[in-house]
C-alpha cells in the first residue's frame, strides 16, 4: 500500500479549508560576502510570525542531490511521487503555452529548422527566427490532417513550437525526427513498440507534408519533432484527497499541471495582490487552494539575489491577506530552491512551514533555511506535506482499530 | 525507477573534482568517565574549520540499529544499496588478501584442520597453525587442476586459506564442506541449483585431492571449505555516475572493493603522508578520489580509545595537504562506527561532512558526533552522500523540465 492508496481509505470531506501557498523557487544558498541566503536576508515578519505559531522544516522535492524541475517539484508537493508521476516533455511545453488537451493527445516539442537541397539538417534552430515569423509559419501547418488525425501547431518562443496530434488510437511511444546534431538529414519517426506503428506513419507523413508547405521559405524550411508524450491520466485530488480544490496561478504551465491533477483554475490576474484577491473571492466555494508565486524564481534564474529578497519581502507583506481568513491549515513551501547564485533550480531542500491549530509549534521562529534545519518537520519528502495538510486539516481518518 | 537509474539517468560528467575522505570506524560512544566520544575528544581544528564552511549529519551506512561489515559499509558510502549489492565471503576474503580476480571466478574461505583416522573432524583450526606452516601447505595444493578448472590456494593467517577455482561454467550455488562441527566427518559439496552439479562435483574432487596430499601432515591434514561465491558483476561509478575515480587505501580489501566497482587503484605506501602525497601526485588526472583511513578502525577494534583519539588528531593535521588542493567537493564519512569501548564495529550512524561553494552551511562548526545531530544534512542513508557530493560538483543533470 503506498501513500496514496493509504490516503484515498483515509480521507474523507470535511468543511475545514487548507490553503497552500507555494513558493516557487524558495529556498536558496548564502551570498558568499554576507553569510545569509535570500531568505534570511529578507526582512519577513509575517511569515516569521507564522513559523512561531507553526511547525517548519525541510522539504525534499525528489530526493537528496537531485535538481526537480518545475513540474516534478510541485506533483512532489500535492503528494504524487515524480519518479511514478512523469509527464513527457512534448505535454509539459504544450501546458506551458496554455493548451487546452483532450485525452488521447499526444504532444511534441519541435523546432523550426534549415535544411539543404540534400536534406541535410544545416540549421537546427533556423536562424532562431523571431517569434512573430514562427507564428506565422505555425498558422500554415496548423490543421493538417492525416487519416483522421488532426495536428494543431501552436509557437512557443523564437524557434520553438509544439505540436498536437489528436485523433484516435494514438501511442507516444515513437522516436524523435530530431536528430539533435547537423550535416545529418532528419530522422525518420520510428515505432518503439507494434503498437505505435500507426502514429508513427501519421507523424512521418505530417513532417513530410510540414517539409512541403515550408519548401519555399527560408530560413525556416523543415521542422524536428522530440519529446512525442500522452496527455497523462493521473489520479485527481479528489480521488485522492476528496478535495475541491482550485489554482491560482499566473503561469501557463501551472494551470495546466493544476487541471490535469483535477482542480479548478480559478481566472486572476499578473500580480500577487490579484492572486490573493482571487483567493479571497473564492474562498468560500473550495476546500483547497493551490497559490503559487512565480517572482522569486524568476529572480533567482536570473541570478539576481536582491531582486528575490524584495519578492519574498512582497510576499510576506501581502501574507496578512490570506492569514486573516483564516484557513484551518496554512502550507507556506517550495517546489524547489532555486539559489541566484546558481542561477537555476538546485537540489538544496526547501524551508516548509505548516501552521494549524493543532500542529505542535517547534520554537522556531523565523522561516529561514537555517532555522527550518532545526524544525518539529525535520527534514522530510514533499510528498509527505500534502497528508500532513490532510491530517491538521482532520480531513483523515484513523488507520486500523 | 531505484536511485542508481535515477543517477546513471541525470550524471553529466565535468571538470569538477570530489575527494572522499573515508575515515575508517569514525564514529564512536563517550567514554563514561568524561562523556566524550574519540572524535569530541580529539582536538581537530582543521576538520572544524571544514565544518564550520561546510553541512554536516549523521549517515546511516545500512539502516538503524545495524552493524556494517567493511564491505556493505563502503559500498553505501559510494551508493551501492548494500542490501543489493553484496559480496560473497569467500571472494571477500580473496580481495582481503589481494588476490587478482577474474570474471567468473569463484572463491571460498577455508580452513587447514585435523581428523582422525576414521576421518571425522577434531580440529577445526589444526591447532592454529602459523601463517608460515600454512603457507608452505598452500604451496602444496596450489594449482591442482580438475577437468580444466584450476585451484589457486592462498594463506591468510594462521590455518585460514583461499581457494579460488578458475575454469568455465562455474557456479559458486554450492554447499559448504565445512561441518562448523567437531566429531563428525566433513561434508559433502552438494549443489544448491541443478546448474551447480559439475561445481559440486569439481569441488569435491579437488577437496579429496588436498586429503591425499596433506595426509602424511600434522595436524593439517585436511581443508574445510564456506562460502563459495562468485565475483560479483556491479555496474562500475563510470557507469553510474561518470566518474573517472581513483582509490588510495592502504589494505588489499579495500583496493579490491574499489576495483570491483571500477575505481582505478594508485599505488601508495603505507602511512597516511603517503595516502595525500599520492592524492596530490595524480590530482590532476581524476575527478573522484577514495582515500581511505584503516587507523582509526584499528585503534577501535583493538579498545584503545587514546589511540583513536591520536589517530584522528593525526588525520586532522594532514587534512590541508587535502584542502588545499582546493577539490569542488570534499566529503569527510566513515564506513561505519568503531567505538573503542565496544571493541569493534558497531550500529551508530557515522558523522558525515560535506564541503563545496554551494553545500548551504548550517552553522554546525564542530565535527562531532554531537554537533552532527543539528547538522544540516540531518540524519541520511549512506547511500545518498555520493549524490550529495555529484549534485555539489554540478555533474547531475535536473530531473524533469
Amino acid at each position: 500500500m503506498d501513500n496514496l492508496d493509504l490516503t484515498k481509505a483515509l480521507s474523507r470531506p470535511s468543511a475545514s479549508k487548507i490553503v497552500m501557498l507555494v513558493i516557487d523557487g524558495l529556498g536558496g544558498i548564502p551570498d558568499p560576502d554576507t553569510g545569509k541566503t535570500e531568505l534570511e536576508t529578507a526582512h519577513t515578519p509575517n511569515l516569521d510570525a507564522l513559523a512561531a505559531r507553526g511547525i517548519c522544516g525541510l522539504s525534499e522535492p525528489i530526493g537528496p542531490g537531485i535538481t526537480p524541475g518545475s513540474a516534478p517539484g510541485h506533483l512532489a508537493l500535492f503528494g504524487y511521487d515524480p519518479l511514478i508521476f512523469q509527464i513527457g516533455r512534448g505535454i509539459l511545453e504544450a501546458l506551458g503555452i496554455g493548451l487546452d488537451l483532450e485525452p488521447g493527445d499526444i504532444a511534441a516539442r519541435g523546432n523550426f529548422c534549415t535544411i539543404d537541397k540534400d536534406g541535410l539538417v544545416i540549421d537546427r534552430r533556423a536562424g532562431r527566427i523571431s517569434t512573430e515569423e514562427s507564428s506565422k509559419l505555425c498558422q500554415l501547418l496548423d490543421g493538417i490532417e492525416i487519416d483522421r488525425v488532426k495536428a494543431i501547431i501552436r509557437p512557443v518562443k523564437e524557434h520553438r513550437l509544439v505540436v498536437i496530434f489528436r485523433g484516435d488510437g494514438l501511442n507516444a511511444d515513437i522516436s524523435d525526427s530530431d536528430p539533435q546534431q547537423t550535416r545529418v538529414t532528419t530522422r525518420d519517426i520510428v515505432a518503439l513498440n507494434q503498437q505505435a506503428s500507426h502514429t508513427a506513419d501519421i507523424t512521418n507523413r505530417f513532417v513530410a507534408r510540414a517539409r512541403e508547405i515550408l519548401a519555399g521559405h527560408h530560413p525556416a524550411n523543415m521542422i524536428l519533432l522530440r519529446g512525442f508524450s500522452k496527455k497523462p491520466q493521473f489520479p485527481t485530488v479528489t480521488d485522492i484527497y476528496k478535495l475541491k480544490a482550485a489554482a491560482i496561478t499566473t503561469y501557463p504551465m501551472y494551470r495546466g499541471l493544476a487541471k490535469t491533477i483535477g482542480m479548478e483554475i480559478l481566472k486572476t490576474g499578473q500580480t500577487m495582490e490579484d492572486e490573493l484577491l482571487t483567493l479571497k473571492r473564492n474562498f468560500k466555494q473550495y476546500d483547497f487552494f493551490f497559490i503559487h508565486i512565480k517572482e522569486t524564481d524568476a529572480a533567482g534564474e536570473d541570478g539576481d539575489f536582491n531582486r528575490k529578497v524584495t519578492s519574498l519581502e512582497h510576499i510576506d507583506r501581502l501574507l496578512p491577506g490570506l492569514t486573516n481568513l483564516e484557513p484551518d491549515v496554512i502550507v507556506v513551501a517550495g517546489d524547489h530552491s532555486t539559489p541566484a547564485i546558481l542561477k537555476g533550480h538546485s537540489w538544496h531542500p526547501v524551508p516548509v512551514l505548516l501552521y494549524s491549530r493543532y500542529c505542535r509549534p517547534d520554537g522556531v521562529d523565523r522561516f529561514s533555511e537555517q532555522a527550518c534545519i532545526a524544525g518539529g518537520l525535520g527534514r522530510i519528502p514533499a510528498t509527505d506535506i500534502m497528508l500532513l495538510a490532510m491530517a491538521n486539516a482532520l480531513k483523515l481518518d484513523k488507520f486500523g482499530a
